[in-house]
């Protein structure tokens, strides 16, 4: 298990919840931590080790794999230990891959300093500009350097791959897949943040570690934000579920704009389907989630099956 | 609402979660938080309020109700955070009140020093010791001031009632039981610690609490322990689900000792029937929990159905 050091491991349903840590290079060499649930057929059962062990050999058969990203102020813990979906991945034979939201203890100056920007706000993008650039790639991380280390050390199908995320995380899950045709099989979002550019903490983050909007940094900002990327998608077609709830204060506030995302999407109707439906009384909590999370996991299980 | 005043409020599945504080008399005045999830159909729909209100009038029907007492270390909140349980609480139409497991805040001396004592830690027992009885009084608190404000404010049947539990919540739950015949029509347990007198975490309780075991205070000590009163019960007969993981450090170190209740209710076998399922490689985790949740809770709507 090569760079890969296990913290913590659960039986839950019928599979194993494993904790791991590794230094990431494109993070600049900080310690990270990701949670990943295997079903029982994904484990080696002949391994002599006492435990069952996650290793990619023996005779376990390579599942598919989902991987959730996670809103502002999350960890690796958040989703997994909220949203319940573990029943629903053992039941489907699933692998789940629950990252961290940034690095952390990077020790870049004002990092702790809010809530939106720096710890627990990486935003999935690879900054540019000099204050971030050495730690805050969580774009490459979560899209290549995590992935590598996942289809390199457990039995998951690498070809059978989808991705969702809630909030700041579902901004995350569509720019990775709308960034790389073909390489998710769907996408599923929970109250997603889908117009980065045009809201009030997308701007703050995208100044921080993109650099000030001006013509030239333009097509950079536009590079991370979905309402841009999905008009110009050339790919498989891609089949997006989207929820979100009525009673949301980030909605209202004005900071996810859903509506602009089903506009953008409309104008590449041939290639991105996006089932959006609307959930009266819910918020942005992981009471909502919990309470959807079956669906977005069937969702996906039919593409992935 | 007399004495309750809203914390929270989160829809979920068919209901809503609140979160209520409220001055605990029988604690010393301490202020204590709760969670209940009540079913759209024990909310009044009727109010004029814009959000659901769930006060005990109007057209909202009575629910069968459920409490959770929790484990060494938690609050009112791990159980509904980590547990799943409120997908099949919406299903089934079964309120849950999850309170906290000690006083907090009540200044006591040394209560914030150990994990397993004071703060956290009040083991379900009415202390009788000069340093802990103004305060760490669970017992009364869980049996009789909580179901009095919850029957005198929402919408559920105090005649339809079960009990259900996690480690030392394990053993609150069935000495809640076992001294109430009747008034609980199913109990179920994770992982309890089942005869608190004989291991090392209920020896250090009740010496703190109860004082030092003498012949005089042998039968306080007996009577909270669920060893003890599953030989004397008398009262209806009491369905027992008790589930426990092989692979439990609490187990493994003598703290939780099944086997002890099961010798001993077998004494009482015609009034006390009690189903004991050992799942092998499942720890002491709310991941054990969440993986037969759903079970404990089918068990308890059949008896309160």
């Amino acid at each position: 298990m090569s760079g890969l050091e296990l913290v913590s491991k659960n039986r839950c349903f019928n599979g194993y919840l494993f904790k791991y840590k590794h230094t990431s290079k494109v993070l600049g060499n900080v310690t990270m931590h990701f949670n990943i649930y295997l079903p029982l057929c994904a484990i080696d059962s002949s391994s002599s080790s006492p435990s069952p062990s996650p290793l990619s050999n023996g005779s376990a058969s390579k599942v598919p794999l989902l991987y959730f990203l996670s809103g502002l102020t999350c960890t690796e813990d958040n989703m997994i230990i909220k949203s319940g979906a573990i029943r629903f991945l053992s039941e489907l034979k699933i692998a789940l891959v629950t990252p961290d939201t940034s690095p952390r203890g990077a020790g870049v100056e004002g990092e702790d300093d809010a809530w939106d920007l720096g710890t627990g706000a990486g935003f999935y993008v690879n900054a540019t500009t000099p204050k971030w650039s050495k730690h805050y790639n969580m774009y490459s991380y979560v899209n290549e350097e995590l992935p590598e280390l996942i289809n390199a050390n457990f039995n998951v199908d690498s070809q059978r791959v989808s991705i969702f995320g809630h909030s700041m995380g579902g901004h995350g899950a569509l720019i990775s897949a709308l960034k790389n045709p073909g390489k998710f099989k769907s996408v599923s979002l929970f109250a997603p943040i889908c117009n980065p550019i045009d809201c009030n903490p997308g701007q703050k983050a995208f100044t921080e570690y993109l650099g000030k909007l001006t013509p030239e940094t333009q097509p950079l900002w536009e590079s991370y934000d979905a309402c841009c990327l999905v008009k110009i998608y050339d790919g498989p077609c891609l089949d997006i579920m989207l929820d979100q709830g009525d009673n949301d204060d980030f909605l209202k506030r004005g900071d996810l704009l859903p509506d602009h995302f089903m506009a953008a999407a409309e104008n590449n109707k041939e290639l991105v389907k996006v089932q959006n439906r609307l959930h009266p009384t819910f918020d942005h909590s992981y009471w909502f989630v919990q309470t959807f999370i079956e669906d977005h996991i069937r969702f996906h299980a039919e593409h992935l099956s």
